[in-house]
């Protein structure tokens, strides 16, 4: 833990112990500085942890006083209640997040898995060797499509589960979702229409919001996966111009379309000739021996947009994804070239590297079979702890759970008192531009089980059952 | 050269001598892959070379035929005739940097300084002891505004103009051009009006095209900078949103706008409420003593958003920028959130580890030197051999020349010329939307001098005086 957060956990102890009481005026940045011996970027840096926290509020030219609890969340709510529902999802994402990012908090809401279940040494190996041994050239020759020998890698990858993608029509991107973003840019104007899914993830929300789009939201059924039908009417009803659908594993609810299912959306969309933007970064997180298809592998016309990451499966933090964008790659590479120039180089090199050399494979059965005892311990603690009749999900790879209660909460309510306790949860509200969901909870099992988080999961329990959770109408 | 590009060049011998004439049929996929005993990716690659410099021409389903002499650029040039200017500028510029990227071709036209003037192999072992020794916790931590040391060490450097930047309001971006984007989303709505440069740089435009604004052009004068007089009228006449201008060694000309100018264009901007982007990526290649003040320096209301780069002064490919947006700082932030989430994190703190330890001042010295000795000896070359008449400018940073002919010229045909002959050049009218500056060229003098740019310079003084070459009008 840095300096800052660690000053910014001590006076939060202090604000949550109640020795400095809501409405308080909070020491100043001279008085800390001359108290711990820090300096003032570090007390600067504390204080805004704080207030992402809100534990304190700032007022200009008079400093930091303490917040009444849970405000940010609550603040953030009444300033979204008369805007178009469009623009709250930004600012309710952006609230739950950055309560959640408090240190030390149960990463329940979390959309990453802890990082200690990467090989991130063996990792570190091949960038400084690939770093090493690139050559200087390499600086104008890799831009896009990107690295030569990553994109050879990635289309052997693909080349295991029988799609044969040329390697040059792979596009290497920061992350996936630089490539899903790039991918709706490439098919959507400002005002066209986008089919998501309900519940799903909120990033598309965003990107739509972003770019002046509109949504239209299919639901998905937390067992089956995405409604065809409700898409088929959609399809008819609106001029629908891009879809953006997870269907492997999909975020929040873990399900997965089967191989008909995917087939089906696949001639379905070529019949309306409507693109699909594919979001796969959780496939290879597969606890079944295979890896299930994408629905790209049942494309025959090139709408399918597949974009994929080693965020979650390899390389956290290290920003490497693609998009194998169909018919439309080229569009794809020149807005990559637009926008951000290139995926860092060495880095691509380090990922070829490792994905050659540093055994891919072995550290992907380990991290599923981790995953799977991770979501079977999770799935043990809720029939233990939740209330009796709570449905959960069973996700077959991934980690995220979803969960909808019997008898209706606020999950927005629960996540502001569980934030209190030092436990995140994701409540369902994030991941809907509606706003429904008000009665579900996405909780991430991606991190090594311990007491910690079964007592989280038992804290849970206990709030559920407050009023202030249960909703009110 | 990696066998692809080996094989794209030997068969570009074999189209420039004439052995293979134009229209004729090229060896199928399959008869090269048997001659030469290449994989059929390595061919794909090879064709895909041959298809961007404009020699090939692809047939579907027949194969690839000889292309009629400087294909590519023509048929771009073709197409763009009847479309509006904004949509013009994206097609002639990659019509233009995809015949620029081929092999082994004298790059003055390129947009990049030779990769052998920078510290390559002490980045990589700052890079790989950075990425062995960086938390695993950094994946969370280091999402944006970013590296916390590297943050520290960039508002350092700003301290040491006398600018007192907060670390925290420093966003680390995947290159500047993504922070030039990032600020210019953060401030404008499509439809709005920008004011850029003329001449400038096409990534502006291409910004500006690509997000649904509109461009004013201030002009430039070569010697003495941006006309603030035009820009003033042009705010009265014209609600312009944002300002996006690069006030040192602009690019194409390499003129810098004198600190009184700075300041008066702070001032004038303030007065309208206009935030400036200002573009500073070469300001750290000065050849005087010291590095020229942003207009940054100059502002008290948070409206300048100042983008800076690694990639032009240290660590080319490694995609490192940052943008220093004032006011709009937090909403920076966000839209890196939501675009492409964060910068590489080893990276991050590859590049940060560099800055305090790796000699970055003894570097940048080295490489200013260099720099200005290329200048230097570049100007020579222009007087030796291009007609009498030409003017050129005279930078005191960067690497860009900005040359104006006395006898009107076609520098789109100069440049087709030229390509043929393997010297790439920057046409003039790349860097306007009128597509002026047909009498003019950008060349690039990063490259270490060498008998071959000499003899490359001598060539485009030869071309100079052909008939196709002078204008017709």
């Amino acid at each position: 833990m840095t300096r800052y957060e660690q000053l910014a956990q001590s006076m939060a102890v202090e604000i949550r112990s109640g020795n400095l009481a809501p409405g308080a005026r909070m020491p100043s940045l001279r008085q800390i500085i001359a108290q711990h011996g820090v300096s003032q970027s570090t007390v600067s840096r504390a204080y805004y942890l704080l207030e992402q926290w809100g534990l304190v509020l700032a007022e200009e030219r008079s400093g930091y006083y303490v917040a009444p609890p849970a405000n940010a969340p609550e603040a953030a709510a009444r300033a979204s209640a008369g805007e178009s529902a469009t623009v709250d999802i930004s600012e309710l994402v952006f609230s739950v997040l950055d309560a959640a990012k408090q240190p030390g908090i149960v990463p329940l809401g979390s959309a990453f898995p802890s990082p200690l279940l990467f090989p991130l040494s063996r990792l570190a190996k091949s960038l400084g060797q690939a770093a090493r041994n690139v050559s200087p050239w390499s600086t104008v020759v890799d831009l896009p499509p990107g690295n030569e020998n990553l994109r050879r890698q990635i289309a052997l990858r693909y080349l295991r589960v029988g799609i044969s993608q040329p390697a040059d029509d792979i596009v290497v991107t920061n992350g996936a979702l630089e490539a899903l973003n790039l991918c709706l840019m490439a098919v959507t104007q400002p005002g066209d229409i986008v089919a998501v899914e309900s519940p799903g993830f909120y990033v598309a929300l965003q990107a739509i919001e972003r770019l002046g789009l509109r949504a239209v939201e299919i639901p998905v059924d937390p067992t089956a996966g995405l409604d065809l039908d409700a898409l088929a009417q959609a399809l008819e009803k609106h001029p629908i111009r891009a879809c953006w659908f997870m269907t492997n594993f999909q975020n929040p609810t873990g399900v997965t379309l089967s191989a008909e299912k995917k087939q089906a959306l696949v001639e379905l969309l070529a019949r309306h000739e409507v693109p699909l933007i594919e979001d796969d970064v959780y496939g290879e997180l597969h606890y079944a021996p295979n890896y299930p298809p994408p629905a790209m592998a049942f494309d025959r016309r090139g709408l399918v947009m597949h974009c994929g990451s080693f965020s979650k499966t390899l390389a956290p933090g290290y920003r490497v994804g693609w998009a194998s964008a169909g018919r439309f790659a080229e569009r794809v590479q020149r807005l990559k070239l637009m926008t951000t120039l290139s995926a860092s180089i060495p880095v691509q090199a380090g990922i070829a590297d490792y994905l050659e050399h540093g055994g891919y494979e072995r550290h992907l059965k380990k991290i599923r079979l981790a995953l799977q005892a991770q979501r079977d311990a999770m799935a043990g603690a809720i029939r233990r702890w939740l209330p009796e009749g709570t449905q959960q999900t069973q996700p077959e790879g991934g980690y995220f759970l979803w969960l909808r209660f019997r008898e209706p909460i606020d999950a927005m309510a629960l996540h502001r008192l569980a934030i209190e306790r030092g436990i995140s949860v994701a409540p369902g509200p994030l991941f809907s531009v509606s706003h429904g969901f008000e009665n579900c909870i996405r909780l991430n099992y991606g991190h090594p089980w311990s007491p910690r988080i079964e007592e989280a999961i038992r804290t849970l329990g206990a709030l559920l059952v407050r009023p202030e959770v249960r909703a009110h109408d």
